[in-house]
């Protein structure tokens, strides 16, 4: 992304993610995309994210440094019960105020619990403490509530790490509070706009080809391409401190979807088994699936989709050759003759898998996810995806992943998702 | 975590991740698990992570506060061939230096590039740009090189965000240097050791006081607890600057796995499916499942393990009750009366999953994942699994989780999966 230009910290968001758990990685901080969306609402800008560990000194360093560097820092975790979690000891050491019992903060906390018939212990006594001078903002749905102060012409935000308490406190009090304040300051600025195409089917290269030239130079919206085993991310990003007319974003949503047509499968948060869900409903089509190397994975992320028992009926995994046979009627001697990794069984599976199940499309994959398995001829990676809608109406196709066993797994999975759905929008649908 | 005593930034690191998309956050970081390990072997500790866009003066602050508190840095990502990467131009720019472009650093990626028939262009020409003075870091599988320099007495390391390149990089020049240097210092440290241990059935709470008392005060382990929806992670981690025997560490460990007992599924990096693949495996046993809620995700996960197709024979992802009827012989009339939702239809699920596959173990689940489809008597979050190894030999139970559709998909192929377990050990497994 280009650099902008800025010279203060104001509309500058820092997020500070406490857990010494958090430190060893591998983890994903699901609060942040939470934070970044709902500060960008207000044109305030996340560039800066730091996670440390439950440790007091190390708490005040971090804290030191994001009041330089940003206009509004959020803190998440470190408020629990527990002697690990010393968030509110930190804040009160850097910013050199008392820990206080607060009323406010205890009462909520006490009416909680008694709803479940208990008193606070000990450790949840310790979580009424509040640094002087601090407004408490109440937790509508846990026992620790959360605080925010200003100190050094910052907004410092403490926000518990339970991503549900934290959203809580960010929609019911946080968000109304910046936005008085924005107001009050007269700093009102324009909400960040981020848009999101999901892409599959080309490469990174090939998508940022087609890009080309699409935004303007100078204009105030940034380009990002972010490629994942399940496509290439594509996002537009408007500045905060730059106004953007409506009509502009309009025109280049507009450009980046005729760039990439059939390629861009989705849009938002949509994901692809929302997509082919929503087209299924429409169209009033079920669906059943006959998977080999997914081993259940197609089944499952059909079935994340809320409703999806409406037109998923059935899936058969097939993990060995006999299964194909019992469970799809697919022949031994196809089996043999082709072997279990090739177009013609992917074929003969989503038949199979369409007539037993008695439903409008059936679907199927095959696939050497590896590490094993391989032979010079079929090597790692090659998978066969397979489309059954009655006769004269099937297709399959040969891929090529690379990857590991996981990457394989999901790449086939998105493949053949990605096949129903242009089947379905052939059909008419949008 | 308790506080550890520690003045100076000697043996301690910060990782730092570059990448605009990351700022958006919702995404794991797994390189820094991998950095944390590499890193903790040396004993140098990583304590502060931080994550910032492709921003060039973002960078740079970024880099003057990490230099003030730790020894080593490492920088990964925005060393790619665009014009958003500017890890290069901010490294330069914070150190006083200047970039020059390295006969070493383009050798190594024009024979690279050679071997797939290609030239460098100019955005691979500005990845052999270096600042002055550092040390170019080969990489063996990608053609973007990393480099180290210092600068204000810390180890400065930028590498490629990919995941191989990076992991590469690390293994063959910057642990051996690092190593090197630790040693000409005379700052060797003790390595950092971090012992997992996975637990699935007790709440948190329950966990945390089997263990009070276990780790004697004073002791140099810290013992963490991190709950989610796969249960409760146990650590224990060694510090760098304080020796810990072996004998000590087989002790805690020792203790953690009596107080745990059954509970305790699994060590360090292995998961649930590792372990119960390898018991099946041992025992010669196959296995098939029967998913009504959980979609495909449990025979996703089993098939996660490499070599799988050993022991999993099929899975039926039975999401009608007709399917229940076809594929699995649950009879109508049992449904009709319990509900697909009952003890009853899940221990008919496992039974006739393992008659019709013909295998050792037949597993099953069925359960209402929401957020529809409850009713007073049965509400969201209830859940059947059962196990059936033939008459005489079956057990169903039933579980009520909390959560979404999601999170109860995971409880649910966890409570089946850790079923399956019990039973391998009840059979003298281990």
């Amino acid at each position: 992304m280009p650099r902008r230009a800025h010279s203060d910290r104001s509309s500058i968001a820092e997020t500070i993610a406490i857990g010494s758990e958090l430190l060893v990685g591998g983890r994903s901080d699901s609060n942040s995309l939470f934070l970044t969306e709902a500060l960008g609402r207000l044109g305030i800008e996340v560039r800066f994210k730091s996670i440390v560990g439950d440790d007091r000194s190390d708490i005040v360093k971090v804290l030191e440094t994001a009041v330089q560097r940003a206009s509004v820092v959020v803190l998440t975790g470190g408020l629990g019960p527990t002697i690990d979690d010393c968030t509110r000891e930190a804040v009160a050491e850097a910013t050199g105020r008392r820990l206080r019992r607060r009323k406010e903060a205890l009462d909520g906390m006490t009416a909680r619990l008694a709803q479940w018939g208990r008193v606070p212990n000990r450790g949840q006594l310790r979580q009424a403490l509040i640094p002087s001078g601090a407004a408490v903002l109440p937790n509508p749905v846990g026992s620790a509530p959360g605080f925010s102060l200003l100190w050094k012409g910052a907004t410092l935000i403490s926000l518990p790490g339970v991503p549900r308490e934290m959203e809580a406190i960010m929609q019911t009090t946080v968000t109304p509070l910046l936005a008085a304040q924005l107001e009050s300051n007269n700093a009102r600025q324009n909400p960040i706009v981020r848009m999101a195409f999901h892409t599959w089917g080309l490469p990174e290269a090939d998508v940022d080809a087609k890009l080309q030239g699409l935004i303007p130079r100078h204009a105030p919206v940034d380009l990002g391409l972010l490629a994942s085993p399940m496509g290439v991310l594509v996002s537009l990003t408007t500045q905060a401190h730059r106004p953007v007319g409506e009509a502009v974003l309009t025109t280049l949503a507009e450009g980046v979807r005729t760039r990439l047509r059939e390629w861009l499968f989705a849009e938002g948060r949509d994901t692809m088994e929302e997509v082919v869900g929503r087209l299924l409903t429409k169209q009033g089509l079920t669906v059943a699936i006959a998977e080999s190397c997914t081993g259940g994975l197609i089944g499952h992320r059909l079935t994340q989709v809320p409703g999806s028992s409406a037109y998923v009926d059935r899936g058969a995994i097939c993990y060995s050759n006999r299964a194909k046979t019992d469970m799809l009627g697919v022949p031994a001697e196809l089996i043999t003759k082709h072997g279990a990794v090739s177009q013609e069984v992917a074929a003969a599976m989503a038949r199979g898998i369409r007539e037993r199940a008695g439903v409008s499309v059936g679907l199927s994959v095959t696939g050497i996810a590896g590490p094993g398995g391989a032979t010079n001829a079929k090597p790692v990676g090659l998978v066969y995806v397979g489309l059954d809608a009655g006769p004269g109406d099937a297709v399959s196709k040969e891929f090529r992943f690379h990857g590991d066993r996981s990457v394989i797994k999901q790449r086939s999975s998105q493949a053949v998702l990605d096949l129903l759905r242009r089947w379905l929008i052939g059909k008419g649908g949008t």
